[in-house]
């Protein structure tokens, strides 16, 4: 393929080695709770969570087993994204026990692939005639792009090639059945996923037909007559869903236009970013212009008008999906963990497509709030939904609050969301750098060691800090022999000071800023020393004007944390209270929470009810306020401490 | 029937004459345009709005015509609805030609009930061998409730006998069916309405069966087993919605407990007022402690936990029924115009059962507010859902708004509210004063005369004011001799200072007040005169500090009239708008808005969005502001000037 782009590359896992005081405390958590609690779930082993029955479709596909399928249509996919996590964990360190379970799970998805190749226990088990007839409703491209997730990041991590080679039978299954060729299905996904899954296969196999594949994917979406309705019609109608409205609303799946023709962020949010990680993905190789401006395009209208101040994304519950600009509420919010996890790959290849700061920003705005916040302290429940705003009572009659949980749950009916977390903490190392020709793009601030190559040296770059809770950054190198690469700094956007020493000596920031980087060209040997210090100080920030759900509301947010309060620390009825825009706020460390963090003690006021009586309206009433301390706790951390109320978003009062 | 309640009476309708600078317009509109349109919406005679075909199937039913059944299952009680409206308009005034369209119908009705005195073309035509097999789903008691009542009020207007005997061979028939006795059905109607047209039956009737049964229907809901359960058994399960949550959520009609054991207002609120509604009448009627109890009970949760501030009840769309205490949406909010139009008829009823203010006062807040804003200037369309808070942008792509119409549509597939409307105006003359023993009580300020008996004397009351735009509400009486009476003048909550003069003389207010009413003894005699003065400045109201909803805002209300902004006057991104707490707030006469009207036009500061730029959020901006002049509508006449955006509550800026 020819690359009109600069030469870009994820770091292979194995080249990075976190050891980080915030992070390897959720990445050892994967290992040592997540991944084997998952697989308990995934075996139903879990007691008074919803089953899940993943495995035992495939033992059943696999002949090892009677019994009927059960599950959703994409059952599958969690196996496989669970096989991802286990991949980026070996990458990192190898586990011959968690290497066995997996060894024995691609045994019997191996067995489970029928003779062409096919793969997919649902239309095995339930359909086997119908295969490829429903496209738009039963997720069997999606399945098979998280299989080829999997199996990439397994093999990539062990060198096996058994689950790597059940997944290029696939891909040539599928490449077999779809194209443009006479004879073949001129179709595409309903639930995007495999074009990113194609890239990733193309990137172990050299093989450009996956390329191809994923472009053929990408450019048939939203052609007229519509994919959607030629198969429903020679289906003759018929529809796996309880309504049709998959077939009929294109919007949801992002197939109402063709990809270069869409304008906005629209319908189901996780579809949407995956769709464009892939379309990010495809132009970094093949350097198509469309295609990088339709990144460029459908990533400013997400970031600058449908973004939750969290790195949530998808307003509403209908369809989980996007919705108007500047239409974000905090109470009936969806913002799934998912589609979060979806905007940091469809960030990181942004950040390959042009490393400019703005993608980094949101990448790590939506990994240390939402994402983080998906998952329990103890890595054992989990968020489908994040809200901004949680009022418990309020919730126990009114069902336009259904889907927001105010508590994290133990599994899903719909169980995509805790894989995702797992496979996206388990594969960290990925994101802090991006490489590009010369230069090391420091995008995220996590310690550890990562070894590059330059000038066929082989350098080492250590990252020390106390990151997120402080911002100074320490860097290392260490190099084979004197090197000449350039270490680019991001100085991310809440940041309004930073400053950075090199070997001691204060390196003024004019000159070398670009995009967001401070750029630091040199020649770099063993023992040189980098340091950067961003300024961390609470930060008021206010929502764009054209947000009616933060008007005259304030968050606090110190670095990439977004704070918020709870119920268990303030007391209930927090629209009552108000932040003064003088009031003192402090950053106080608070080691008895959830192993230590830094909390805001805020000056504020509360409006007292006692007094009020029983009318629900007073005119003119005489408002009585008391004087109160609030304590904010960083967002990811919310609703770990049983059942309450929560908001991000707080009443500001002015004072003049 | 044992009455140990003060005898109270609705004074007749044609003993009222409203002659009202207000109201007059909108009587003469339902009487020239509401009642005619609704005519040929009901024959599907209105180009472009959803069809109807609720007198087809009468016709179709009464062998007039051929053809299938068309509509929902509760078609039927538009055509009732609309002949009530019909009676009342006639017992005002008669008029042949309306009389004669009235009469065919009637006999199209009287052709299409049965033999047996069954009455539903429903049944008749879809499911003749099914009759009161699934009462819970299936309307058959609430369409034969409204005919009771379209045959009662075209009864009292017109004396003539024929509808008036239909229903009563239906109700006979009902109660031939529905009792404790063995061999009879003992359950109940999904939704209420059955049990208030008893009671109006009874009132013409006297037949004492017809309360009994009422009782009947009011004690059997919620006894356990569920009746819904039982009949749905008997059914082999079957049902009649797209889900069986009707016969599964018994709270939704009010069948999760037996009436007396309920706490809260809770489910379907039209349902729960116009239960409500019946329980009154009939405790009215006879006494009952308990359910005067439980009338006071839930009332008071009503008002004091659930209300919108424009008298909308019931703030969600799932269900069309009450959320939990103290969540009041704006935006998603579900406020049916119906619902305030039964809210109506639970208050009249209370006033009956216990003359105190606050029952007037809700009355008149519903009235003023939710129900005239139901319909348009022009009485050709109509609100179902009533927002406080309208962003049309945000509605294109959000289906969580999906039920909020931002502007009024000509019909409805399910048209409860627009002849609902039209039988409230047409009988607003029976609201405007209740009478208990020898006390006139004054509770809504219409102008027009009233006729009452006293010691066996005909007296005539005569009010004039220019209301809700001004303050000052004159009386005057008319005695064929001198008369010992009481005239009670309701001193409606949102008014402070309030006078009286009774022929020219300042009469003191302490020592006259008896729950919110300024009771006026005496002797009275022609041309007596009392002048009552209620200062009407505009009110700054503030919500309760438990509803989240209206945290921080402010909503202007003058006398009865809640104000509202509009897009139309004030511009888009209303969210921007503050109102300082020193801002002054003038009162104008536009006279040319809607035939001339009071607005507020307030100073305000609205936030500047135009150098913001594109970041969604932003740490500690610098919030640019200008001085704006607002100008506040009554918010019953909000979209009567296209699409825009539209706000109750507004930011409120405290001015230190």
């Amino acid at each position: 393929m020819k690359n009109t782009i600069s030469k870009t590359m994820t770091l292979p896992l194995n080249n990075v080695q976190i050891n980080d005081s915030f992070w390897s405390y959720y990445i050892n958590l994967v290992r040592d709770v997540v991944v084997p609690y998952q697989w308990d779930a995934l075996n139903d082993r879990i007691p008074n969570a919803e089953p899940s029955h993943a495995i035992k479709n495939f033992k059943i596909a696999a002949g090892e087993e009677q019994g009927e399928y059960y599950g959703m249509v994409f059952q599958d996919s969690d196996v496989a994204k669970w096989l991802e996590a286990v991949g980026y964990l070996l990458a990192v360190e190898r586990d011959p026990e968690l290497e066995k379970i997996a060894d024995e799970v691609i045994d019997i998805i191996a067995k489970a692939q029928r003779e062409d190749g096919y793969l997919n226990t649902y239309y095995t088990l339930k359909e086997p005639n119908n295969r490829w007839t429903d496209l738009c409703e039963c997720h069997e491209l999606y399945c098979a792009g998280h299989m080829i997730e999997g199996a990439v990041a397994y093999y990539r991590a062990t060198g096996k090639r058994k689950i790597l080679d059940v997944v290029i039978k696939l891909a040539d299954h599928i490449d077999d059945v779809f194209g443009s060729e006479p004879g073949k299905l001129q179709g595409y996904d309903g639930h995007q996923e495999i074009e990113l899954a194609l890239m990733k296969l193309y990137e172990v196999t050299y093989d450009e037909k996956y390329v191809k594949l994923c472009q053929f994917f990408l450019e048939e979406r939203g052609k007229e007559p519509y994919f959607y309705d030629i198969e429903a019609k020679k289906r003759g109608g018929t529809h796996h869903w309880a309504d049709d409205f998959m077939i009929k609303d294109k919007a949801y799946s992002q197939a109402h236009k063709p990809i270069n023709e869409q304008e906005k962020a629209i319908g189901h949010a996780v579809r949407f970013v995956y769709m464009c990680a892939g379309i990010a993905h495809l132009a970094a190789e093949t350097g198509n212009r469309d295609m990088i401006q339709t990144c460029q395009r459908l990533w400013r209208n997400m970031v600058t008008k449908q973004m939750y101040i969290t790195g949530g994304i998808g307003s509403q519950r209908h369809g989980e999906a996007f919705s108007s600009d500047y239409d974000l509420p905090n109470d009936t919010v969806y913002a799934e963990t998912c589609a979060s996890i979806g905007l940091i790959f469809f960030a990181q290849r942004m950040m390959q497509l042009e490393p400019v700061r703005k993608y980094a920003d949101v990448m790590e705005r939506a990994l240390y709030n939402t994402v983080l916040g998906g998952m329990s302290r103890d890595g054992k429940s989990f968020f489908y939904v994040n809200p901004l705003e949680v009022y418990p009572k309020a919730y126990e009659n009114n069902q336009n609050y259904d889907h927001v949980k105010p508590v994290r749950q133990k599994w899903f009916g719909c169980a995509c969301c805790p894989p995702n977390v797992a496979r996206m903490l388990a594969s960290l190392g990925q994101y802090i750098y991006t490489v590009q020709e010369n230069t090391v793009y420091a995008q995220l601030y996590i310690s550890g060691k990562a070894e590059f190559e330059f000038e066929s040296n082989r350098v080492i770059l250590e990252q020390n800090s106390n990151y997120p809770w402080d911002g100074n950054i320490n860097f290392t190198v260490q190099a084979d022999r004197e090197t000449n690469f350039s270490i680019a700094l991001r100085i991310p956007e809440w940041c309004d000071q930073a400053e950075i020493t090199v070997n001691g000596e204060r390196k003024s920031l004019d000159g070398i800023m670009a995009d967001g980087f401070a750029i630091l060209e040199g020649s770099w040997k063993t023992g040189d020393e980098i340091q950067l210090i961003l300024s961390m100080p609470v930060q008021r920030v206010k929502g764009h004007p054209y947000i009616r759900q933060t008007a005259g509301k304030v968050a606090l947010q110190r670095g990439p944390l977004v704070y918020c309060i709870e119920e268990a620390d303030n007391g209930s009825n927090l629209q009552q209270v108000m932040l003064p825009t003088d009031g003192k706020l402090e950053v106080n460390s608070d080691q008895n929470l959830f192993g230590g963090m830094q909390v805001i003690i805020g000056q504020a006021i509360k409006q007292k009810a006692e007094n009020w009586g029983e009318a629900l309206y007073k005119s003119n009433p005489k408002i009585e306020t008391e004087a109160v301390t609030l304590k904010f706790i960083p967002y990811f951390s919310w609703a770990n401490r049983g059942l309450g109320e929560m908001q991000v978003w707080v009443q500001e009062r002015e004072t003049i």
